[in-house]
């Protein structure tokens, strides 16, 4: 067994060379896209639709992890069989149907984070749905990756009918003129960006308590650290749970296997840690079907305690 | 943090007995169909492309590995987050576009394992290629879920253009008739679903012997256990290699974590288990792109060494 398949790989390295001769005549030409990323799952009696925006393949630096070096992030990353010193950020975006009203939960990059992200627009005509059929729009946190799907890259708003929820904390720390004339990089970045925005939406923008329901049967949570008015969700449907992370938990490789590290996105590392340390616990010791933002696309599954930390044990594709 | 979470699910587990009295008026509906599953993804110059043909929730019984008792299968079933006595056999087929040919490997189940499977011509549909547009159809075994896609329940063929590639030994074990007359129970009828799937093909079959290059790129590897000729295939494409394990794995919560295990559907269960081990270790020595058709959609990944076994790292989705 072992000396064939040794011989099976070495015989067609060598078939390889000529193969790339033949001419390119089949009958279907190779796709240039990606198939849309949509997978739709029940939550009770709630349809909930993932909706795959893209990736950002991130170079990180050094510095990215505040408290581990950068020889053990590369171990975390070749674990995970990705390459060294980049990390892939993936987005997707969960969409709720109650049955009532479509709420979408985050945006999606809206093409303004990288140009191999800004997919979400597609997934969701893949998925039937009009941008102006969503009812209501409930934002995690302020960073451009999950706003900017509110408006393309010249301004229009995509989702003409949507009110919009935002975490009180939230818009009390990016609007405010103190903390922006305060900040500086890509934090200064973030502030301008959430003024591009927000700044001329009046009364379409709706503020909630971290710990409000947002909509029927999805109630905030506040988990603070990664941005200072954070929030996490939870969904209930008929007697059925589960747990939006948000950006608590993002690349599971890293931050659910090393849920210590303190990512420089996160604006209050110890904060975040806490936030993150507290969720995991909480979904793996009650089996919760979770759901977060940067997690591989469908973006859902299930937390395990694994070592000094947990993982992610994705939910298997099936149909509905 | 901890009695917020703790309240906010509380809060709208009460909440949820309400909002089930609201009127039904989203402007969508729920959709009553899943996605297609359709992922492509690249090797060297070729372009693959995953095809999701459904699952079997397949009860299992207390002998279902010879090797390991039930409580043991039902532990690998929960660490998975699956519930006991049932395992999910999901059926994703390869399709390689070589740029000259459309190679496919294995044909789904043709609507004819259970309800919930036979989706394979809607994803194929969904990623724009046609059954007639087929150049090639190379078959790994005999197993109805992986022949029963070359015709439809009435028995029109369905890639009316393709030949036909079929691992040599297998073909003279299924098509013996003397070896049929010996076999009793679900290994006859699957005698006699050879006979129907290829009784009056002919010519149209090719027969391979595991070992050869079948098409361009794609060599067989003689992977024998699970039935007498099984195979599993390399490819390769301009310097880069994948290994397609077939069913050497099945389930990667079973089966590459107790790679050692026998279930009743391997023939020759320690056979099986030397094919699966030297696969397994190849994969992950070499740390190779794998795919395998029950993997979970999109059924393809890494394979990394884990405690006595291994464990599948699946790939993430990503655009083209």
């Amino acid at each position: 067994m072992t000396s064939l398949t040794r011989r099976a790989l070495l015989q067609a390295s060598a078939l390889a060379a000529t193969t790339a001769a033949l001419p390119a005549h089949a009958a279907a030409p190779l796709a240039t896209t990606q198939a849309p990323g949509v997978y739709r799952y029940r939550l009770g009696d709630y349809q909930l639709t993932a909706l795959y925006d893209g990736v950002w393949q991130s170079p990180i630096g050094d510095d990215f992890i505040r408290n581990a070096d950068a020889a053990a992030v590369d171990d975390a990353l070749a674990a995970a069989f990705l390459p060294p010193r980049v990390l892939p950020i993936s987005f997707t975006a969960l969409l709720v149907n109650t049955g009532a009203k479509l709420v979408l939960i985050d945006t999606g990059t809206g093409g303004q984070t990288a140009d191999s992200a800004g997919a979400l627009p597609d997934a969701l005509r893949a998925a039937g749905i009009a941008p102006a059929a969503i009812d209501t729009i409930v934002i995690s946190h302020f960073h451009p990756d999950h706003i900017d799907g509110l408006r393309s890259k010249t301004g229009e708003r995509i989702f003409t009918n949507a009110e919009i929820l935002v975490p009180e904390p939230e818009w009390a720390f990016w609007m405010d003129d103190g903390n922006q004339s305060r900040a500086t990089g890509t934090v200064f970045r973030y502030f301008r960006n959430a003024r591009r925005i927000f700044g001329d939406l009046g009364s379409a923008v709706g503020r909630f308590t971290p710990g409000d329901e947002v909509a029927p049967g999805i109630v905030s949570i506040p988990a603070y650290g990664h941005t200072p008015g954070h929030c996490a969700f939870a969904i209930h449907s008929t007697g059925r749970s589960m747990l939006v992370m948000s950006d608590t938990v993002r690349n599971p490789y890293l931050f659910a296997r090393y849920p210590r590290w303190q990512p420089i996105f996160d604006m209050d590392g110890a904060q975040a840690v806490a936030s993150r340390l507290t969720l995991l616990e909480r979904a793996a010791a009650d089996r919760m079907l979770v759901a977060a933002y940067h997690f591989p696309f469908p973006a859902c599954g299930h937390i395990a305690r694994r070592g000094d930390g947990y993982e992610l044990v994705p939910a298997e594709w099936r149909p509905l």
